[in-house]
C-alpha cells in the first residue's frame, strides 16, 4: 500500500489543536504515516466532558477521546461502541468513550497515562498528548473589557453579550506542559496547527507556558490549516490573515509559515444558510498575507455533509502530506 | 497444551447459575474445553446492577458481565479496565464492565444482543445467555408466610426479619426463556448446577418457564456443585442433601443426578469466624443423599483467600471435565 511504502521516509507530524477539525485530519493522516503526534488542549468544560470534570475531578476527555478514537484501529463494534452516548438515565447524552478513559484514569496514576494505555488498547497509530495535565480553564476578554470564563460559554457568548474577542487567557498562566509534547514538536518534520475553532481549540494550546516557543524554535515548517468558516462568537468577519495574527499575537512570535486553505468551491445555497447564522466563508487576504511572510497554498479541501462546510480527511491528508514531501 | 488435545472431544457444558461463583467455575473451565454455555440469572436488583436497572430500564448487567470477562480472553489493560469500580462522583461504586454492557445495550435491539457483541469484542470462549430477557423480580417466601421482594434483599433478610426461606418465585410466572439457552441444554454433554447461593443465583433459573423441564429432559448428566459453607439468611444448617432437596422441589423434578462436594480440610481458625457470623460447613449426609438417588462425588475443591472459603477455579474445573469423561 502507499503508507507501507511511504512509510520509508515517514515524516514526523505533530497535530496542535482540539475539538472534532483535528480528529478529521488525524483519520485522514494516519494511511500516509504512522509518525503522528496529536498534541490536544484541555480546557473544554461543556457537554460530558465538563460533567465528567465536575464530577471526578478529571482532565476533559472529549477531544482526546475524539483523537484516540480517529488514530484508532479497531472493530466496527467497538467503534460503535466508543462513540455510543448514552439516550437515558443520570448519563443521557455521556460519551461512553469518555467513561472509558475516565475509568482509565481512575486506574493510573496520571490523565497522560490514562491516555497512554487506552491508545495501547485501541491500537492507536501514533501518540496522543495532553498539552497539560494541569486544570485549566479558558478566559476570554472582550473588546468592551468584559471577562467571559469557560470555553463552553466563549463561543457563544455573543448571543448574550455581542463583542469580539480581543484576546483569549488561560485562567493559569503558568500551567506546565507535557514534556513529551515538547520533545515531539521539536523532532517534528512538520507542526499542524488545527484545523479547529481558533480561540478554543487552536491557541489555548499556545498558551501553555513553552508550547508557543518550543513551535517558534523547531525546525519544522509550521503549517496553519485556516477554516473555510467564521465562527459566529469567535471570528465573525475574520480574513485568513486576521486567523494567522490571532494565532501569532497569542504566541508572542510569528509562528506560520505556511497557511494552507481551501479553495473548493461551495454552493450558493450552503453558503446562504451559513449566513443565516452569521457565519460565511473565510476571505483569504492573498496579498496582505504574503506581506506577513507566509507562504498560501490553495487546495480543495472541502466536504459537504449534512449542508454542513467541513474539512474532508483525505483531502487535508493529502495536502499535509505534500507540504511534508515538498519540505 | 491440554485444551488443545482434548479439544477433538471438547465436551459441551452448560453451567446455570449467577453470582460470582459460576465465573470462578468458567474461568477454569476454559482451559479445558471451549464448549461452554453459561445460563444466568438476571434478577439482580442491587448495587451496581440495580443502579443501572433502575436508571436505564435494561436488565442487570453484574452477572453477566462476571462470566464474560471470565471466559474472555482479554489483555490485562482491558481485564483491568471491565473489573474497575470507580471511585468518586455519582458513578461511585459502579463497574465499568457495567457501563460497557449498557452501552452495548443501547446500541443493539435486545439485551441478550448486547451481550453476544460484547462478548465478540471480548474473544469469549462459548456463550453466555441470560435465562430470560423478561424483566424479572425475585420474591422469597419465609416459613412464617411473610415475602420478601428482590434479591438484594432476600439474601440478608434475617438480619430484619428471621426465618427460614420457605420457597422463592418470580414475580413474573410466565417469564420466557431465552431460545437458544434450551438449545444448549437440550445439546449438552453435562449440566453444571452451580456453583453459588442457592434461592439467588442456581433456584431463579430453574423458575423460568420450561428451564427445569429441558434440565429434566435433556440427556446429559445433571451435577450441583454445592456450596462448601452455608449462607446466613439462605442456607443456615442446611445440609448438602437440604440444598438438593431445595433444587428438585423448585424444579418440580428429581433434577439432580450427581453432587459434586468438597472434601478439602479448611482450618478451625477459619471455620471459627464463619460461625461467628452464623454460617459453617455443609455437612454432607452421604447416606440421604444416595437414597435421592444421587450419586456423590467427593473432591478437594477448596481454596482458602484472605480467609474466605471459596471454590478453587482449576480444581473445581479438573473435577467437572473428570466427570465429563467418564461420561
Amino acid at each position: 500500500s502507499f503508507r507501507q511504502c511511504f512509510i520509508l521516509t515517514c515524516p514526523k507530524i505533530v497535530a496542535i489543536g482540539g475539538g472534532t477539525g483535528i480528529s478529521t485530519m488525524l483519520r485522514g493522516l494516519k494511511s500516509y504515516t504512522s509518525n503522528i503526534t496529536a498534541v490536544i488542549t484541555v480546557a473544554d468544560d461543556g457537554g460530558g466532558s465538563g460533567a465528567l470534570r465536575n464530577d471526578l475531578g478529571m482532565l476533559p476527555p472529549g477531544d482526546i477521546r475524539n483523537c484516540l478514537l480517529a488514530l484508532a484501529e479497531t472493530e466496527p463494534v467497538m467503534e460503535k461502541l466508543l462513540a455510543y452516548r448514552f439516550k437515558e438515565g443520570s448519563l443521557k447524552g455521556q460519551s461512553f468513550g469518555n467513561l472509558f478513559l475516565a475509568a482509565m484514569n481512575g486506574i493510573y496514576d496520571s490523565f497522560e497515562q490514562a491516555v497512554k494505555h487506552m491508545a495501547e488498547v485501541l491500537a492507536v497509530t501514533g501518540a496522543v498528548y495532553p498539552v497539560t495535565e494541569d486544570n485549566i480553564f479558558l478566559v476570554a476578554e472582550l473588546e468592551d473589557g468584559t471577562q467571559i470564563r469557560g470555553e463552553s460559554r466563549i463561543g457563544g457568548h455573543h448571543l448574550t453579550h455581542p463583542g469580539r474577542i480581543k484576546r483569549i487567557m488561560l485562567d493559569k498562566p503558568d500551567a506546565k506542559p507535557l514534556g513529551q509534547a515538547l520533545e515531539a514538536i521539536y523532532d517534528a518534520d512538520a507542526i499542524v496547527l488545527g484545523p479547529g475553532s481558533l480561540y478554543t481549540s487552536i491557541i489555548p494550546n499556545l498558551l501553555v507556558n513553552g508550547v508557543a516557543r518550543a513551535v517558534y524554535e523547531a525546525k519544522a515548517p509550521k503549517v496553519y490549516v485556516c477554516n473555510i468558516m467564521t465562527q459566529p462568537g469567535e471570528t465573525e468577519n475574520y480574513t485568513a490573515a486576521d486567523h494567522i495574527e490571532a494565532i501569532n499575537e497569542h504566541a508572542g512570535e510569528p509562528l506560520v509559515d505556511i497557511c494552507l486553505v481551501n479553495s473548493g468551491k461551495i454552493k450558493p445555497s450552503i453558503l446562504k444558510k451559513y449566513q443565516n447564522d452569521g457565519a460565511g466563508q473565510v476571505m483569504i487576504d492573498i496579498s496582505k498575507i504574503r506581506r506577513m511572510g507566509v507562504r498560501i497554498i490553495e487546495r480543495d479541501l472541502v466536504k459537504i455533509s449534512n449542508d454542513l462546510v467541513r474539512h474532508d480527511s483525505d483531502k487535508l491528508a493529502r495536502a499535509v502530506i505534500d507540504i511534508c514531501r515538498a519540505g
